[in-house]
């Protein structure tokens, strides 16, 4: 899926040296597995957060950065975010990823689990390569930490008919928004921008996180299966309430209550009429006003950054993203 | 199980410490993973490898040592082998696990995994503090990643009815002797011992792990389920072949084919029945050849070690670990 970013033919060149030194990463002598991994590193993701890494390396001074060292913490960050997704399938279930079968589909929960603990070894071991002595060592690992944390919020609070906004977004935060921080903060840090567009660039990347997973779990509500390419509501059935159904419950209780009360026994129609339901009682359109907030704000800090060709192809990439038409 | 080092005092302080940090680490705002953990961790492990770890560090000067560090390093040894534990319950679909019930057969497979992960996290954040610019952050690193290989090794040999010796070996070098060679090595090297013990230190923690799997493997074929406290035979149905079986079956394959050939739907009384061959043609009598021979080695460079109380230690462990009685 680089094809993504035709577009951008500088980001693109980097992102398929990235590619490269992944499937490099990949080769183990279990063959099973790394063939497993491979057809999932190559099954269509579009490197979006090693994507934002390097635009905002871009803001910094080339004659000072380590191209090497570039390329490892890039894929650094897209296998921990691999290694997620794979641990995440086998909590959701999930028959389908990017509109491919999910690796515990396929190959069951014994090698997705394995094959996540791999990925995340391959990471702490591109980042001990990359990092020598630098204190993103400690961050990168308390970052992971709240990353986890946040998946953990998110199966906690499954089937939990009175989860706030609050434990929505603490939730997002950690799963989504800290890899898009992390990106963007570390891009800023090691393309040796200055402080200050670090700390810039850090807020950028969390409200994009914040935005992008809020449109994320507003398409449940919205699209076709044939669009989304996994099933409508799959959330919805495993227990996960996100923002429209919790803004639509929230002031509506009584219309909810029926069906959320049937939990893991939801039927397909059942899901299809709540979906109904969330939208009619304006879930999405409060939902979206979250999203244009996060949006709002990203964009906002994006025109505080110096004017340059990166300034522009970040500022182009975050709407193209995040201004997505329902 | 910290009363199984009433005879080594100064080590028992030093492990008790070691628990108190990890029963820190393990402070999470999910409440069910923390509790989770918590009894997990003090759940009946003796905490061998940080014992290891720490009487390595004595033979060092201890003026030069930094007792956090050492704190943070064998917390970080045991925190690995947990997170390992735990994710091998999920693929073994282990019931037991030290007579207790496993995690994943308790809070689910869901928790399991997320549990796993967090631990491999608390890893990596305690070397990041621990390490400081160190050699033995990348050669951590690498290890993990042996470790996880070796896991792999054992998985995707599972009914392999041709598994050699060299295939067991491998996979057990890495699963279980890895960790006993970072826990000795980095004991002396942290301990400020000279180049020449940390290298010997190695290898001695290498020789202890072959062997103490192979012992761990041969109680599968000897032990009383309420000696052993775990199901017997419970590798061999899930189709893991150890010393004592591929020793046997090599020289009498057409004596196990029919039962190998049953796979996973083999009875308890084919599994006793196996177990009773496997004794009857000498695959555990030739295992514990194996298992002697590298018990010898062991000792052999223990021997070398600098005449000290640490060394009387390591030496009175290991004759108490593997001089097992059958």
């Amino acid at each position: 899926m680089l094809s993504y970013w035709n577009d951008y033919p500088t980001i693109q060149n980097k992102l398929q040296i990235v590619c490269s030194l992944i499937e490099e990463q990949l080769q183990v002598r279990n063959k099973e597995i790394q063939d497993t991994l491979i057809e999932f590193a190559n099954s269509g993701g579009k490197y979006l957060r090693p994507a934002y890494f390097f635009f905002f390396t871009e803001l910094g001074e080339k004659s000072k950065q380590d191209q090497k060292q570039l390329t490892q913490v890039a894929a650094s960050i897209e296998i921990l975010h691999m290694a997620t997704l794979i641990h995440d399938d086998i909590i959701d279930d999930s028959p389908l990823r990017r509109g491919n079968i999910t690796v515990q589909s396929k190959y069951g929960k014994d090698i997705a689990v394995y094959a996540g603990d791999l990925l995340f070894t391959q990471f702490f071991d591109l980042l001990t390569q990359a990092m020598n002595g630098s204190r993103y060592l400690e961050i990168n690992a308390a970052s992971m930490k709240r990353l986890l944390l946040g998946e953990l919020d998110q199966m906690h609070s499954r089937f939990n008919k009175r989860e706030t906004i609050e434990d929505y977004l603490c939730s997002i935060n950690g799963k989504t928004a800290e890899l898009f921080w992390l990106a963007c903060i570390q891009g800023a840090h090691f393309g040796k921008t200055s402080e200050e567009i670090e700390s810039l660039a850090g807020e950028i990347g969390r409200d994009i996180g914040l935005a992008f997973q809020i449109y994320d779990d507003i398409l449940d509500y919205t699209a076709e299966q044939h669009i989304l390419q996994k099933p409508i509501l799959e959330d919805l059935a495993q227990g996960v309430y996100t923002l429209p159904l919790i803004l639509a419950n929230q002031e509506h209780p009584e219309i909810f209550a029926p069906y959320l009360a049937k939990e893991r026994s939801l039927s397909l129609e059942d899901a299809q009429k709540v979906a109904e339901l969330v939208v009619s009682y304006g879930g999405v359109e409060k939902a979206k006003e979250f999203a244009h907030k996060y949006t709002k704000q990203a964009l906002q800090n994006i025109a505080k950054l110096p004017e340059c060709q990166a300034k522009n192809g970040i500022n182009q990439l975050t709407k193209q993203l995040l201004q997505r038409t329902f």
